[in-house]
């Protein structure tokens, strides 16, 4: 089992989607499907595949949240704990993002740069604040102070293109900020929330065939995504504070 | 020599301040002056030690100058052009930043964030891409490729604060992501200026006395600003794409 209960942001297409799939048919699989499986997206009416899933799948919500809105964050907060209920929520998945294609520093605009740090770093942070007592909750259901995904965790959706280490191509100026904040987001988290026996990681979910990576990607989503439930399985307090591609390599920062 | 010409972003206290005052006491140490010293802040009327430097010396200019106010620009980089003439700018300091005092993610706030990344990440990237033209023509002053500070550059002004692999003490949300995107942006300058042959590289100047360090701070700005004047003139393509704290040692990302 991965978690008890999830939730992910930006479950409309993409990974997200095929998260809330995998984590549907889990059982098939021999793992125990989550009781709660809450996925957020901007426009629920607009999310077709998305909300088939949840039709089929008493266990899947479908919640609308734009992750940008800090306003909507109260009301959106209480209906999660609403749905997860005493037990609180096990797991946080920071998958909602944006990737501008423009590349080079003779491209990039004032708009462009501020608009994709609000969605890939700020959002993730407000919305892990919001959050917490939910985790926390989650988190005081266990004895001792060992850390796993189904206890509680955030995980950041990263990318190894906000590796600094790794950075051989340069340009694309928002994305790599956004990430590489987002990775340092991460650490804090780490020590911040440990004494709360909340795990935190930050993924980089490999180069994969959607919207933002391309036809041309090395991983299908199902690949990606399959690795990934497998590798938060395996997550323990070895894998606090650290990223990690989807077959479970350490990537540098 | 540093360089023949500097712009030197948010000069009116701390270790702009005391750079633009190094960089004209540079004589006595044997070392020749800037021709043309840029000094940018908010507000000139209000910066009285600075405008004093610049009243005994007519290589300063004091110039106006928000970083967040792109509008502003045009105009800026336009009277940057007759002040450094047809040899360009040798260096651009980017140094202007903020530091919000809270911590934990308990304190974080939306706004808090979004302004510390606005004046730290994104106003270096595009007052760079806005200089550039005048960095190109300084480097293009020289033949070959080799780097060096005296040719052109950009430096960052960033911290240990921004090192993801250095945070043990977590917190700091809004200060230590905006630190880590710009060594992100550093590293991805660094990658798409090496065939105009500018150096760019990222620098901790150390936990220093200033308004922004606090009294207990290990360093005055004297030492500091020193250490990294000695560190600039040395600086080679060895440099280029690294991050360095003041004393010449390399800090990891």
């Amino acid at each position: 089992m991965v978690a008890r209960s999830l939730l992910i942001t930006g479950s409309n297409r993409g990974l997200g989607l095929e998260m809330v799939r995998q984590l549907v048919l889990a059982p098939r699989t021999g793992n125990p499907k989550p009781e709660v499986l809450i996925a957020t997206c901007r426009s629920p009416h607009q999310a077709q595949e998305l909300c088939e899933v949840a039709d089929n799948n008493k266990n899947v919500h479908v919640m609308q949240l734009d992750v940008t809105d800090e306003s909507s964050y109260g009301s959106f907060v209480s209906r999660v704990g609403e749905l997860v209920g005493p037990q609180g929520l096990n797991l946080l998945v920071n998958n909602a993002g944006v990737a501008p294609k423009s590349t080079r520093i003779n491209m990039v605009r004032w708009q462009q740069v501020t608009d994709t740090l609000t969605v890939n770093t700020v959002a993730p942070i407000m919305l892990t604040k919001a959050l917490l007592p939910h985790l926390k909750t989650a988190a005081n259901q266990v004895e001792g102070d060992s850390l796993a995904v189904k206890r509680a965790a955030v995980i950041n959706i990263s990318s190894v293109l906000g590796s600094i280490a790794r950075n051989e191509q340069g340009g694309l100026y928002p994305y790599r900020a956004s990430k590489a904040a987002l990775n340092a987001i991460t650490k804090s988290m780490s020590v911040d929330l440990r004494g709360n026996n909340i795990l935190v990681a930050s993924l980089h979910p490999g180069w994969v065939q959607t919207d933002m990576g391309g036809k041309n990607a090395d991983l299908t989503p199902t690949d990606s995504i399959s690795q990934i439930l497998n590798l938060l399985r395996q997550m323990t307090d070895h894998h606090h504070g650290q990223f990690y591609q989807y077959d479970g390599e350490q990537v540098p920062w």
